[in-house]
Parts: structure tokens; sequence; C-alpha cells
């Protein structure tokens, strides 16, 4: 009512958003074309990369800020979505991004980018961005409350609850990673021990076949790349390969998973759990299998909760960015 | 705009509303007057009590009914709002009471009562309405994100995030009892093991008491009460007395508390954790500091999340559900 035709037609359009994932070794800048209802169709139309500076923040924001100027027709985007992989509270202030050198303190990023580009600027935490598109555009599309778990070299999670992301006040919601499966057990890049990711996370398993194999026993997966980084393509090797150790380390993974799963899923009524992550894209469908057979998946999920592999693999970051982004507009 | 000032007068008063508690042995109804913001001023000004009838939920309703017509000036109270000890869904359907005899199969409540009484009727689970309670006009007061573990015979929880309570899917978000702690340990009686609140629930403790007093040692709680009920009281006098046995099982349940807080609070990232129930009424705050001194308290709770006792005793069902109640205005 009282609206002009023009403006009728402005609010029709679909959106441009940018989004863009910033990872500690580079960052990927997208552009998408969003339906106005913000869940169905959703069209990516261009893709920047670049290295990730190692001078500090300020570099880092400024090559952000040049990866989001060499997509076509950038000018054209209503706003800007970022994942960063680090604490981001309400206002796109950053804390802190250990895997960033020299981000060891809070950067009001989203304003320091809004100011660059002259546009709105989300800025989120990049697990939770890959939880929202999980759940707009993924494994997750028709589910009002998920977990999104992602296991790569750590684990960490976003939560959707009543089709909303939930932050949390520090932004810290979703570390199922350092949830305690195992008392005294492994110790956790946190300074804690018994943490699920030192048994599910890539970097445990590789720390724990390490330590196997300081003993001089035979080892595959140390074997297989000597002083070389133990890749979840390596893992995946060890399984194929029917490899004792790989696969003692593999059920103590999904052990450690079925734990947090089963707890998480009794603790909020879950009805799904998306795993993600490099260590899930290698192994697939067997490790979830393996989650939900674990004796230790129980509680009030068992048999209620469904574990599906997620669906959006490199662009997750930045279309959860994106469609973050979107939703301010 | 357009509205009489009889009818702004009508919306200023504070709303008169009932709230009644059921349990699995009596039942408690009382009138609350609670001012127009909801937060703030909450006065009792009734009471009445009954047992709970034990011929089917027809019979409980009625009883209900019953209670809430023998209140003064009922028919002042502008909404009705019950608690229940089962799960109950957003249309309030009572799916079952596990502890009333007879309820094994879901009971349009809400509806029932609201026909019987002519009034709106909220029904929500008692631990919920709990949870209510503590961050309405309880411990939690200022808070927007707390879970509230109330640890009785069992263990339950209600958990609020950005001042709304989350009843979840199936109505059961907030089970911590039934959360996973020690793979392989003590029997629950939902048919698996290691649950959280075979550890810190009363029946856990009693149990774990009487296999230990089968073998004939000496066993300070089963000489005490005999063939007789082992009560939180007998438990706070086995504190009293150093009975080591007591001692190692109120340890054992703030570990098993311990790791719960700690994983909820780390993936919800949650300031506050209240605790209350029989067991935390009784033992008092230095319970709570065992669990905060537990090493199990982890995770990214540990050092931020404050524990507090629950400030609502007998009336935290009845106030809570009025609450909810009044929200429903």
């Amino acid at each position: 009512m009282g609206k002009s035709k023009d403006s009728q037609k402005k609010t029709r359009r679909p959106h441009n958003v940018i989004g863009v994932d910033l990872g500690g070794t580079k960052m990927l800048a997208r552009m998408y074309r969003v339906a106005r209802d913000g869940s169905g169709d959703v069209t990516a139309e261009g893709r920047v990369k670049a290295s990730t500076p190692k001078y500090g923040p300020e570099s880092v924001l400024n090559q952000l800020v040049e990866v989001v100027k060499e997509l076509d027709d950038w000018k054209s985007a209503d706003a800007v979505g970022v994942g960063v992989p680090g604490p981001v509270d309400a206002e796109g202030v950053v804390r802190h991004c250990p895997n960033i050198v020299g981000w060891d303190d809070p950067i009001p990023a989203a304003r320091i980018l809004s100011e660059a580009l002259g546009k709105p600027v989300v800025v989120a935490n990049d697990v939770n961005c890959g939880a929202v598109a999980e759940h707009r555009v993924g494994a997750g599309k028709g589910y009002a409350n998920l977990l999104a778990i992602f296991v790569g070299t750590g684990v960490g999670g976003g939560l959707i609850l009543d089709n909303k992301l939930v932050p949390g006040e520090r932004g810290l919601v979703g570390e199922v990673g350092h949830m305690l499966v195992e008392p005294g057990g492994r110790p956790c890049g946190c300074g804690a021990t018994g943490h699920m990711e030192t048994y599910a996370g890539r970097a445990g398993m590789v720390a724990e076949a390490r330590r196997q194999a300081a003993d001089g026993s035979p080892n595959f997966l140390v074997d297989l790349v000597g002083d070389g980084v133990i890749k979840s393509r390596h893992i995946a090797a060890g399984l194929e390969a029917d490899d004792p150790l790989t696969k003692s380390l593999v059920a103590l993974a999904a052990d450690a998973m079925a734990q947090v799963v089963g707890n998480a899923a009794t603790l909020l009524d879950l009805p799904l759990v998306v795993v993600g992550g490099g260590i899930a894209d290698r192994l697939g469908q067997s490790f979830l299998d393996q989650i939900a057979e674990s004796p230790r998946f129980g509680g009030f999920g068992a048999g209620v909760t469904r574990l599906v592999l997620a669906q959006r693999l490199d662009d997750a970051g930045a279309v959860g960015a994106a469609l973050l982004a979107f939703d301010s507009l």
C-alpha cells in the first residue's frame, strides 16, 4: 500500500549477495543470486580465490576487500557475508582467529569491511555459516531443528533451532569438539583432556598414530607419509587396506561422535544431525553408519535422530555467509 | 487507537492466572497475580492441594478441574497453566505420564481442561515449567540463556534460550538425565546404561547403596532406613556423618552432573545453570561446589558458566505453568 510500482519491482527481484569463506590458508568469494524467500533457489555466479595473508588481520581484511572487488559485477551485490574461523559476536566483532597469523585480539571486522565496500556486511563464524548452508540449501532442507557437525582437523558444529541459527552469548554455540567424552583421556589443544575432537578430529587421530609409531611397531599411516602430513585420504586408504590401527582410530572416532551426537540429540530433542568436514567427506556413509551403530549413540536420540552427510562441500561457508547477509536485508 | 478507555484499563490491570502443578502423588493449584510485563511481580493468592487419583487420566483431569474451582475467585482468572510430569506437544497433548497410573497414551489435556473450565488452558511439561519459574521469578532472573536442572528421583531439565523456553519437536528438550556419561555403566530405567541420572538421581544412588549392601558390608544408608525409603535427607545425613559410602555416591553424582553441565554449557554457550530438585535442595551449595570443582566440569563452560541453586522450591511448577499461561494471553 502506497509503494510505487518501482519499489515493488525492486523488492521482488532476487537479491545478489556475496559470500566469502575466510580460511587459515585461503579465502573464497562467490556471488549468489538468492530468491526472495531465502530458502529456495540459490545460484552461484562468480568465484574468486586468494591466499590468506600472513601479516595480521589488517592485511587479511584488505585482501578480503580485494577478492570481493574482483567478482564480476560486485557492485550489484545488496550485501556481503563473511565466514571467519573464530568466534564472532552479534555486532560482527571477531574475537580472535587461532588459525590466522596475528589475529589474536578482537577486530570489528563487519564495520571495517562495510566501510571499505560501501555495503552492509555480516560477519559470522565459518562453522555457523556451514550449518546455515546445510539447513537452507543442503542436507537439512525442510528441518526446523538440526545440529551440523564438521569433522576436519578439529571438530566444530552449528545449531539451528526453530529455523534460526543459535549463535550464543559469546558466539560459541556448537563447540561439540570440546565436549568431554573420556575423562582423563587424550590431551586436547585447549589444555583439557578427553574432549571429543581428540578422538574424532584428524589432528587427534594423527597424534595417536604418531604416538603409537614412537614405539617402533608397524604403522600403516606413518609408513605411508613418513614425516609428511597424514590427511583424511590417508585415513581412508588405511581403512581400504584393512589396517588394524586405522580401523581402531576410526572406531574410537565413531564412538566419540556417537556419544556427542546422542547427547546433543537428547538434550535438544533433535530430529537431524548433519555430518560434514574432511573426515566425513572422505569416509562417507560408512562412517555415519558406524556412528549410528555405536553403543554410545543412545539417550533419547537413538532410533529417532537421523544422521546424514553434509551436501555443500567446498562452498558451504561462502553460501551460508551469503544467506546470513541475505537475512540481514 | 480506537480502543475505549474501558478496554485500555482492562489491559493495564495485572492478569490473574492459575498455575497447577500435577505430580504423581499430589497436585497443587495456586492463583497468581502477574504484572503486565510478565517478568516482575508475581504474587500468590490462594492454594489448594489434593491427592492425584490412581484411576487413570480422566479421574486426574476431573480432580484437576476440582482443585482449580476450589480456589477463591477462580472465575476471575484469565487463564490456567498446568505442569504435568510427562512430554507435552505444542497443542497441549500429553503423550504419557510414567508416574501417573494409567496415563499411557496421548490425551489432549489442554483442550479437555479448557472446555471444562471455560478458560484458555496451557499444558506444559513440569520440568519446563520449573525452568520458566527460575528464569522469570527465580535464580535465573536477568539471564537470557540458561539451563535449569532438577535433581530428584531422576534428573530432568529445561532450557531457556533468548528468554524463551525451548520445548523441542517432541517436547523432550532438556532430558539431561539420559545423557551418557559412563559407557557401560549403571543400568538406567530407560533400558540403557551409564546415563547421568543413574549417578546423580536419588533412585540411582539408592540402587547403588542397596547393591553394595547386598554383600553384607556396613552400609550407613541402608542401616538408617532398613527396608524403608532412602530419601534426600538420609543422603544429607550420611554426608553429615562422614559416611564413606554416602560420600562416594555424592562424589559420583557430582562428577556425572559436572560432565553434563560442562558439556551442555559448551554446546550451548551458557552463562548460567540453575540446579534444583530434592537432592540439590538438601545438599545445598556444597553440592554445587563439588560439581564446579570436578575435573569433569570442563569444555568451554569451565570458568564462565555460573552454577546456582534454584530459588523457587515447592511452587516452581505452579508458578512456571501460570507464567506460560500468562504468555499465551
